[in-house]
């Protein structure tokens, strides 16, 4: 009926490596050719479903397993899901990957180098985690584990927001998600 | 783009008094008219987003509470969202009302008197709870408060499936949730 299949775009990365700035903006050309697509992060999460959650090693695993659960919900309602966290352990990522199902699963992964993404510092996170006002802040005084076979990795360091999104609908259309075909005229419209 | 705006029809009412029978049916009907929709109820959150909770009191509520949280992201994604819980506490529905927005939520009451509920009794629960087996058990030992001023009542006792799902369709189209007319020839089978 949406033309296009659920599934869940699991964005992983440093703080400030630009996985919601894409995950919004892939959203956007998303929905503007029609189809149904939805952000999950940070923003819409942490301040409701997970506000009970704290930044405690088992809270951060309670966020990442919920954020998993949600996602799957997303993607069983056929969404395209945009899933956007830091989800620094490979075991999490996992997790979440085993409870969506790996064939509607694609982990994408924001290589970019810590370098740029403490320059970027768009919450100021890295500068305080600098300070020591942040405990166990990944790429800091925490580990990130990279995805050791990603379905896509981007340096977002050198390829601007169009160039991931171009990237990853393409990805889309050859994991079959969504269809080769530009929709048909009007249909964003309606 | 999707024909609708995204709302959360919640329903409430005893065990055994139609909510995920109702929501799966009203389901069927809105993808078959060419409408995005979903159903949330026990069976997808007690085994997934919610599998933590057991059913003291504070699980309780806190199932109610996660469920009203997914609900309103799935409404925010434009989704008709479906949530067939008992959540028989004004409070924690009154709560779901807040997180949702009083604006896009339809509080249905299943106001089917307990005797037909018992029953029918399709997971054998009342038999369990009159056994002593399942304890604070909604309508034998634990309460149930009826909503004040719900957007809809139905008895299922005396109404059936079709004439609940034609009175469900009905009202989303009053509050304008979905379009007067019916969708477009083909776009159902897109």
């Amino acid at each position: 009926m949406l033309r296009q299949r659920g599934c869940v775009l699991w964005f992983t990365g440093l703080s400030g490596s630009g996985k919601s700035t894409l995950a919004v903006a892939l959203e956007a050309a998303l929905l503007g050719a029609g189809h149904a697509a939805y952000v999950l992060d940070g923003d819409n999460l942490r301040h409701g479903l997970n506000s009970d959650l704290g930044f405690a090693p088992a809270d951060r695993r309670e966020n990442i397993r919920r954020a998993g659960e949600v996602a799957a919900l997303f993607a069983d309602a056929g969404l395209l899901t945009l899933a956007a966290f830091i989800s620094p352990y490979r075991a999490d990522r996992d997790a979440a990957r085993a409870t969506v199902g790996a064939e509607r699963f694609l982990e994408v992964f924001l290589d970019a180098p810590i370098g740029v993404c403490e320059q970027r510092d768009p919450k100021q996170l890295y500068r305080r985690a600098r300070a020591g006002e942040i405990e166990e802040f990944t790429g800091v005084s925490a580990p990130y584990e990279p995805p050791e076979t990603p379905a896509l990795s981007l340096d977002t360091s050198v390829l601007d927001t169009n160039a991931c999104v171009e990237s990853l609908v393409t990805l889309l259309r050859q994991r079959g998600f969504v269809p080769e075909s530009a929709p048909p005229a009007g249909r964003g419209a309606a």
